[in-house]
């Protein structure tokens, strides 16, 4: 059975000598000292490696029960989470008026990566009452925060994203579910959500669904949707828990994976709803929700990978097969452990470097999301908008792929369910298509986060990277393994934008059909500009006389990798996209 | 519930376009007439549409049970194997003097695509048995063919390979079965083999298990390895079936797919065995059917991606979702068809140009086969024993990835069991793995395959590839889209070569380390020259007037896709193979 035991090390050297988030000029930032930031990732890992990890593989094989309309979580779910509870993970980012600790969102994250690597699934009951959280605190009016908040905070309730339906996941403008305004403001609501996780369980009392709805008056497609709360059961003013809400689990979904999430049917019988925001104004209220949901999902890509990768180096380090080509190196046994052999390496090597370099660049975009709210600061929030479609395609599409490459590793092994690789591609496979499957994150990016503001926030992007190569031209230590590769790949991905800006105009299938590859061109170019900005940090710890230094040179030696042996993608990518549309849509549609 | 149609008429193309096999000059090869494979191939056809396919999800679904030493498979699939044995499927390709029907290994190869497609689990059981049977024919002795190949062709029997063990996959030098000579010259085997497809199962009424095993005086390591005929149960002199031989099925495994096949852990406890070939040569007898098995693997890669995109085709067909962005192609519906988008219109044309250039490769692998085989042309043989790693491991790491991409065209309905592409993705996982995990496909390229008999196979190699640009310089509509950029892959591959040799020697990490990106660089190249050939015979038919024009037109552009899109990555396997050994192998094991 795999084991996870939480990378502290490496949150600390990325929020520390990375981000040097403690003298951020950032609110709450001067809280986040190492001592601190160290004794609270501990904790987590300390549940993270006893409680959760051993419960991911219950999780896989109970999966959840539907009777009688109640849902079963696995064994050891409720007392788990009961833990979590308790310890008051719930809300730890989450605001003191409602009970929160409030801590930087970057905190919340770090923190989130060892409860997503350790059990996926599980975390996801908490991660969206997050998001539903952030919806109400953002488009509540005070006597719906006083309602909802506390007990969300504190976990006694959990939260629920209610989009998708039947016919129209993507298109949001196909929606059928009705509300029906009441004579006493509220509303009834009509219609079947699929897709639902957390939908329906057994962890919390009560259950705030937040659901997507059309409202008379609002007009066609997206126009008319607003967003309504619907708890499953309804809140007496005193705050206790009043009558069952006429909404209900028709059906649990047999997935590939994340068994041990609850993925229901929500069915919507008339149910009691309250408007959150403004009428008609549901999209924006839900993107609230969403784009916070997508940096998760692409945390979760990672995460994944992560903890695949601990199991897979585990493997190679105490499988025997085959000598090293250059001379034995366990003489007493049989044969020499794999990790000895390059290929194995190479997939190790992937594995590691792809990790430590998206867990820069999500923590960065943390950091990016905690100087948007808690300074205002604009820039940081458009440049976070830009990269949030990158973070959750191109880290989920990765991230997929490394779980796989850590299952190989295993050969045969890693193809039974017991020793539990599978899981990790199964789970794994999720995050590239929830919360916006990873073309949509393409076109997201393509076809608005690129122009918008006039382009402004990618221009700043590329300046960003320019001018790091230009403040580092004289660390030779930097120049060929890093400045060198990190120069091209950012031409490349600037050819690949003026491309868009020359084709684009003409034929917009021009941009739409090089989309994918931009978006994993921008990927490899973030994760190119996060392991730059490593290694010069690492550089700057040995240069200061650190004491640990097999950590800094390791680090070091990673990104080296990563730049040799991935950044050349980009070359690639550019060039499918300046192969056009024409190739893409040559075919009609009957001539497939 | 996925369905799958057999697509017979690329299936055709290839045969008869591409590979003109009815006027080729080898043996057997004047009776396959376009009418006569047409007839086979529909015949197969049907048969995978109305009972294969149907049974794909049941397999998957139920899975394979053990009680009492007994295994018994899903429902329907008794009656389907005993469908496919009354139409003498099994042994098409095999001997007529032990009841086969002696058609060539490329009719076979085309037929095998359709029933892997169908229902990939259910065909290893036959699979295995031709694999035991080509084993059984060249090695055996004429008592041996007599006893167990007639009953194995007519599919009455089954067969199966063990080589694994639980310490030992890819160093089989490592194995602990052993063999005891007995005084009537048989050998009591003893051991445990694990991952021992069909291993038992309620399908035959005997099951001829191919062992390797160490027998006494063969010395350390593969040398003292032997192959052993153990049969489930001992055959009378007659031919009827005796006693129960000591073997069992002690476990069957839990996997990520392929449930339908039963994977089990075989305990020998000293059982009845007879050497097959000589004494301590059973690696060389064993590889006899290892190639086969791998090109056979490779096809299984490409066949799991092609049901899949048959049913991502469907899918995008039919599912309404937005609009295009140059004009609504549906006006009377509530949005178009996602096939409408460059994005979903990209994954499509991913699947279909990769299945379609692997076909080709598969089938004119076969054709190799079929030269060497019944021509005695040792250049034919040379080029396959080069170009299976190839097969093997491309085909299935794409095979895989387009089963994913396929899945993906689903969105959230793909990672719902009940839609049924979940299963193509974790059945195609597995074709990576057995076999030889595709790490190991790419060192037997590079550390042999590659320098074998001098390096001669590979220079054939390059020069066919030089050769078939040079005599179609002239061809206007092959220049820009085919012949350039096969022109500049093939300059890449070579690149690729002289870094090997020139830096392999003083460490031969150097090579392995870019191992596996020389095996994607020649896959894509072979696809390349593939799609070259193909366009060239489609423009032919063109040019010769044929009618349907829409079918060979739709062939062009289809490999002009791949080209231009996929062609560009061997740029990119070029440069991570010169970054060469030194980051791969950087860390030391213990700095992970």
């Amino acid at each position: 059975m795999p084991t996870y035991t939480a990378p502290t090390r490496d949150l600390q050297f990325v929020m520390h000598d990375l981000l040097k988030v403690s003298t951020a000029d950032i609110t709450g930032y001067n809280e986040l000292e190492p001592e601190f930031t160290a004794a609270v990732l501990d904790e987590a890992g300390k549940l993270a490696t006893e409680v959760l990890a051993p419960l991911n593989a219950v999780g896989d094989t109970q999966g959840c029960m539907l009777e009688n309309g109640v849902v079963r979580t696995p064994e050891g779910f409720k007392q788990a989470y009961d833990q979590m509870k308790t310890g008051g993970w719930m809300g730890l980012d989450c605001d003191p008026e409602y009970g929160g600790q409030g801590m930087p969102y970057v905190l919340n994250t770090a923190v989130g990566e060892i409860f997503v690597s350790a059990n996926m699934a599980f975390n996801m009951y908490q991660g969206l009452t997050h998001g539903a959280y952030s919806a109400i605190h953002t488009h509540g009016t005070d006597d719906q925060k006083a309602t909802y908040l506390p007990k969300m905070v504190t976990g006694d309730w959990s939260g629920t994203m209610n989009l998708t339906e039947p016919h129209c996941g993507t298109d949001l403008g196909m929606m059928r579910t009705k509300a029906e305004p009441q004579a006493d403001g509220s509303y009834k609501i009509t219609g079947q959500k699929i897709f639902i996780s957390a939908g329906e369980h057994d962890l919390t009392d009560n259950i705030i669904h937040l659901v997507l709805a059309k409202a008379p008056g609002g007009g066609e497609g997206t126009k008319g949707i607003s967003l309504f709360i619907v708890p499953k059961f309804m809140v007496n003013a005193d705050g206790t828990l009043g009558d069952r809400n006429t909404v209900t689990c028709g059906n649990l979904e047999e997935k590939m994976g994340i068994h041990g999430n609850a993925t229901c049917v929500m069915n919507y019988d008339g149910a009691t709803g309250f408007l959150l925001g403004d009428l008609h104004k549901g999209m924006r209220a839900m993107f609230t929700m969403m784009n916070e949901a997508r940096v998760g999902v692409g945390l979760q890509g990672y995460a994944q990978a992560e903890a695949a990768y601990q199991n897979a180096l585990a493997y190679a380090r105490d499988r025997l097969q085959g000598r090293d080509v250059n001379g034995t190196k366990n003489p007493d046994g049989p044969a020499d452990p794999i990790i000895v052999h390059p290929d194995v390496r190479r997939m190790l090597m992937d594995q590691k470097s792809f990790v430590e370099g998206a867990r820069a660049l999500t923590l960065w975009g943390a950091h990016l999301i905690d100087r948007s709210h808690r300074s205002g600061d604009a820039d940081a929030e458009g440049l976070i908008s830009l990269l949030t479609p990158v973070i959750k395609g191109f880290q989920t599409d990765k991230g997929f792929e490394m779980a796989v490459s850590a299952q190989q590793v295993f050969g045969g092994h890693g193809y039974i369910e017991e020793n539990g690789m599978s899981q990790f591609v199964r789970d794994a496979r999720i995050t590239q298509i929830y919360e916006g499957a990873n073309g949509i994150q393409a076109l997201d990016l393509v076809g608005r986060k690129l122009a918008q503001d006039g382009g402004k926030h990618a221009m700043a992007f590329f300046e960003m990277v320019k001018t790091f190569i230009k403040e580092n031209d004289s660390n030779a230590a930097l120049k060929q393994g890093f400045l060198d590769p990190l120069k091209q790949a950012s031409k490349d991905l600037q050819a690949a934008a003026m491309y868009f800006m020359q084709n684009g105009m003409k034929n917009p299938d021009n941009a739409l059909a090089g989309a994918n590859d931009f978006m994993h061109l921008f990927g490899h170019v973030c994760m190119g500009l996060m392991w730059a900005r490593m290694a010069a940090a690492a550089q700057a710890a040995l240069d200061g006389g650190a004491s640990d230094t097999d950590f800094y040179e390791t680090k070091i030696a990673t990104g080296r990798y990563y730049m040799a042996r991935h950044l050349p993608a980009t070359t690639m990518h550019l060039a499918r996209i300046q192969s056009g549309a024409d190739t893409v849509m040559a075919l009609d549609a009957a001539s497939f």
